[in-house]
């Protein structure tokens, strides 16, 4: 059939298995070619294209509201709900979402872009649907990697104790983004394995005749016993425990398996756990043969060859320069330890964890405990690094609020994807920690101006021994500028003049240096003298150089690629008042006070009015009438 | 023995199960005899007392290392590490603190106050240990209740998955703050409740009985083995499937018991769980009694009678106001439902609980999954009504952002003992919430001038249906003003002049307005007229009035009791610089970049320069010459 023609899903009801089987290759090869073009989440859309087709033959959307955890793997459910012909604008700017989005479907009922909100969600829609006395399914559909989230496992707790009617289907494709880390991913495994009918008498039997008497020590009954009760933890105990009826596991590539244990689920009353194993990639034999996340998510590729089409970027990664210069400096500083919450590969860690492997932690989809685990080696003089994605960060503020700063504890915060993010849109964009970090006590918070800068903030980051050290810098590629042999320390809270200028001052970091830069340059062809400072240490900030630019009385544009709201300017401001310059002209620029969606970073910034164009106007805007006139 | 000459715990060690037994007596009638004077967290303490003594008594701390979650319960350990002599200044000015706290003793290896973070702590410097190639015992005591925090089980997960040598004393009292939720309690009932020697034959042969033949159809088998298999699941089974080697449950207050399991602990490898029963209140029977959490923390008491001697204050209490007019509303208001992690009693939300059992949801400690619940429910056209303190909210601050803001949902945030919180000290000071909620779009942001207000923006609140408004509000009491008993809505972002002045104007909401109003009216009295606004609304502001105060160059001042960067007064700068006010005189006062200790509120502000007279001072400052000079 034409996947462009389709507008809801209700023509699957009529669908036998052997037309969605034809169905289900369609949506592949579209899925495959599509995202050749466009790039996307392809591991795991491949992976849940029968599981999709069957919850939308099964149940009434929207009526029954599927929760996609993450949120990345609801391609099929965006073919399905009639949204095939947006696919040539997916993840790009005023294009299809890569997410869920209520605004693009009605069958979009719950978005996420982060992981393990969707039992939470489900638990509340379920008490809506009972207050109101409605009946409809709530079917979360969530990963073994987003199991591991702590508030997964809240709400876990929370729907078994209250026996609400959900159907959780857990789709357990052995990988989170990384693979996955942790007991609970063990149980699974033991589960995936053990095929049906392990509950057979003799293994009981078995069981049975290792028991010892009773009367002995507790101890060391439980010590015995241990061994022989594996044997009957391959049956969902884990889940029966707290309060779910636990289903599967089920091939969740077979429609009858799918069928028989989703119509057995509908039948079920109190909280269901249905285990589904997929295959991430399935069907498209590079990603399928894919171990280590690569196929997660891609940009443009050759179909034919799986060749992925990478632009041509001498400059290296961020994160590469970054984690690659802290891996230099394990190898003299035995404190040195790196963490990372489910993206090793993100964080480009892969290197440190070969060379150290004793001395890297990924701890799985787990922020807030990453980032406490950070402060417990911290007290005991290790020198944590933890790689932590700027909008993941999130995840953990009361640990760096209450664990890290409030100690004040030597932990090194690696804060990357800091800025828009781009194609990931608005669940992404790393552009709150500027305002939730520079609030708390004891941080020092910094960004570098381009790689090589950067690599010297980690050598001052890992040389600072005073408390919490922030270091954000942006997804994707640096400069390419020439990198220093010497690792050399900046000195904490020195700002650096990059371009001098008495008429006015531009105080930026990071990314947005270069359009500062270029408006300056402009500008100076207009006779306008602008100066521009490499603002690097967000906080504290360089006070001597803030004392000499508001004693001179020279107009201020602060630009930041972060919330206005309580960001850097605001920063500026604060001290410019508190120092008693009440009459400087102070103007900010970053991001308004909106969630900024996807596209690339540039139309992005275009969108917000943060361009050279917009510098130039605004240091126009700001300037004394005298120096207009001149 | 003299409680106030122990200078460590070492004396312990020679000690009999005999004179263990009178020294646990004699602590007993100490922190009951010292508490009833200062109050303090009486309950969890009397609970730990063998606990405390076997703990110090098998192990050798500081080299082994105690981590006490939530740290409330840390009494014990305070008076065997020589700090018995300082309980008469417990929980006051510069006193000895409720929690651990390192700068106290270097026998407290980690502070906490929130609860949850005991295990990634003691992770990280388990690892650190095996780095270093050390040898010491690490020993997260952990309650029940903490455990169903996320965290808690995040670190659960990957303590199994990398077997690190941890001794986790599970100290089950049956009751977190208030009586535990979740089916994670159930298992631990289940344990408590099964004796030792459940591991009976009979028991096996009978579940043997019971499992149907190999092949019968599996979610069919899954059903029928169900209930057989409870009777496996008294055995810690739980644990032991994330890797633990489970241990108990053992009598918290038998010596022998603790300590033949905690000989048991030291000698086995990998982590294990040690569940140990204690009761609350344990020797005082008042607190013994206790069902609902009222002796969990108290104030002053009469030993005898257990009677607690209360402030006389006819002025009703913060919460109960809030949540009473809650009630009230949610009889006309069908889409009202409250939600509460673990704090029915602090939120007084009991009555709620009573007149609507099916609209109350006590989560238990687990405030991301609380706030994302919040969300599900306001996606169906509910109104979500979430009591959470202003310092756990931190907790949950992704879940705001990424879940209520993004998706802009109508959740209804009441932020309780918002600003300095007194004897809990600085985990607990409710001062974060206006710097880290204001940088989100789309909320609304709000504190009430006194009660009578505060019921006002409860219904505010209810009526308001284009996204999410949080309420904040002090702890304690109101001041006793007469209530209204029409309730009104107060347009939202609009300010209220409190007095007039055209000298300067201060601009600030909640408790610290009589605090403005009393310098304004001193500062009359010197021929100097200021301007008091009750700036009710953080998020949106009154821009009319700001424009007014702006346009006639009134200096300003704002006040808030909450940190300072980047919150309330530099929205009034971002403002004044943005519509191009370059000129104005701001000045703020606030807490400062640095946590703040434990204290009365009134000792705190003051410490602070948080007064009248700084705020006369202050204006005075500000003042143009002109009406200095008059």
């Amino acid at each position: 059939m034409d996947l462009l023609t389709i507008k809801d899903p209700s023509f699957l009801k009529k669908m036998n298995k052997e037309e969605l089987e034809a169905l289900s290759l369609e949506i592949r090869n579209f899925l495959i070619e599509r995202l050749s073009m466009t790039g996307g989440h392809i591991g795991p859309n491949l992976g849940v294209v029968e599981l999709t087709l069957a919850l939308h033959k099964c149940f009434d959307s929207p009526q029954d509201k599927f929760l996609w955890d993450v949120g990345h793997q609801s391609y099929v459910h965006k073919i399905l709900t009639g949204r095939a012909d947006q696919f040539d604008t997916l993840r790009q700017y005023q294009g299809l979402c890569g997410f869920p989005k209520m605004s693009e479907s009605e069958h979009d009922v719950w978005e996420a872009g982060h992981s393990s909100t969707s039992l939470s969600a489900a638990m509340g829609m379920a008490i809506a649907r009972d207050i109101k006395g409605e009946s409809s399914y709530v079917i979360p559909v969530i990963g073994d990697g987003a199991l591991t989230g702590g508030m997964a496992l809240e709400a876990l707790n929370h729907i078994g104790h209250e026996q609400k009617d959900i159907i959780v289907v857990l789709n357990d494709n052995e990988m989170s983004i990384a693979p996955n880390v942790g007991a609970l991913h063990n149980v699974l495994g033991k589960l995936r394995t053990a095929g049906k009918y392990q509950w057979a008498k003799d293994e009981l039997e078995y069981l049975l005749k290792k028991i010892p008497a009773v009367g002995g020590k507790l101890a060391s009954t439980a010590e015995r016993v241990k061994d022989s009760l594996k044997y009957l933890l391959v049956s969902g105990v884990f889940f029966e425990e707290l309060g779910f009826t636990y289903l599967g596991p089920v091939d969740g590539h077979d429609y009858d398996d799918l069928f028989e244990n989703l119509q057995y689920a509908k039948k079920t009353k109190g909280p269901v756990l249905l285990h589904v194993l997929t295959k991430k990639g399935k069907g498209y034999s590079p990603a399928e043969a894919d171990k280590t996340g690569t196929w997660h998510g891609t940009g443009q590729y050759k179909i034919e060859t799986g060749d992925l089409i990478k632009a041509v970027n001498i400059a290296p990664a961020w994160s590469a320069v970054i984690s690659e210069t802290v891996r230099k400096l394990a190898r003299e500083d035995e404190r040195i330890v790196a963490i990372t919450p489910a993206m090793p590969v993100g964080s480009k860690l892969e290197k440190f964890a070969e060379e150290f492997p004793d001395r890297m932690f990924d701890v799985g989809i787990a922020e807030q405990h990453a980032t406490t685990m950070a402060a417990g080696l911290a007290t005991q003089k290790m020198k944590p690094f933890l790689a932590i994605y700027s909008t993941f960060l999130q995840r953990a503020y009361d640990q760096v609020l209450h664990d890290i700063c409030r100690q004040n504890l030597n932990v090194f915060l690696g804060v990357d994807r800091a800025g828009l993010v781009g194609a990931d849109g608005e669940t992404h964009q790393g552009v709150f920690d500027i305002a939730f970090l520079r609030s708390l006590p004891n941080i020092v918070l910094m960004m570098p101006k381009d790689e090589n800068e950067g690599q010297h903030m980690v050598k001052t980051a890992v040389q600072y021994n005073d408390g919490p050290i922030a270091l954000r810098f942006p997804r994707g590629n640096g400069y390419g500028v020439p990198m220093d042999d010497q690792l050399q320390t900046i000195p904490i809270g020195t700002w650096e003049i990059l371009k001098t200028g008495h008429d006015a001052a531009i105080l930026t970091f990071g990314t947005t240096i270069p359009m500062a830069l270029e408006a300056a340059n402009r500008l100076e062809k207009q006779g306008i003298s602008v100066r521009v400072v490499n603002a690097r240490f967000i906080k504290p900030m360089d006070e001597a150089m803030l004392h000499h630019i508001l004693e001179k009385n020279m107009p201020i544009l602060t630009i930041e690629e972060a919330v206005l709201q309580g960001g850097f300017g605001s920063a500026v401001m604060e001290f410019a008042h508190d120092q008693g310059y009440h009459h400087a002209t102070i103007d900010r620029m970053g991001i308004p006070d909106r969630f900024i969606e996807h596209g690339s970073v540039k139309e992005l910034l275009n969108e917000i009015d943060m361009t050279s164009d917009h510098v130039v106007s605004k240091i126009n805007a700001i300037l004394p009438q005298k120096i207009k006139r001149a």
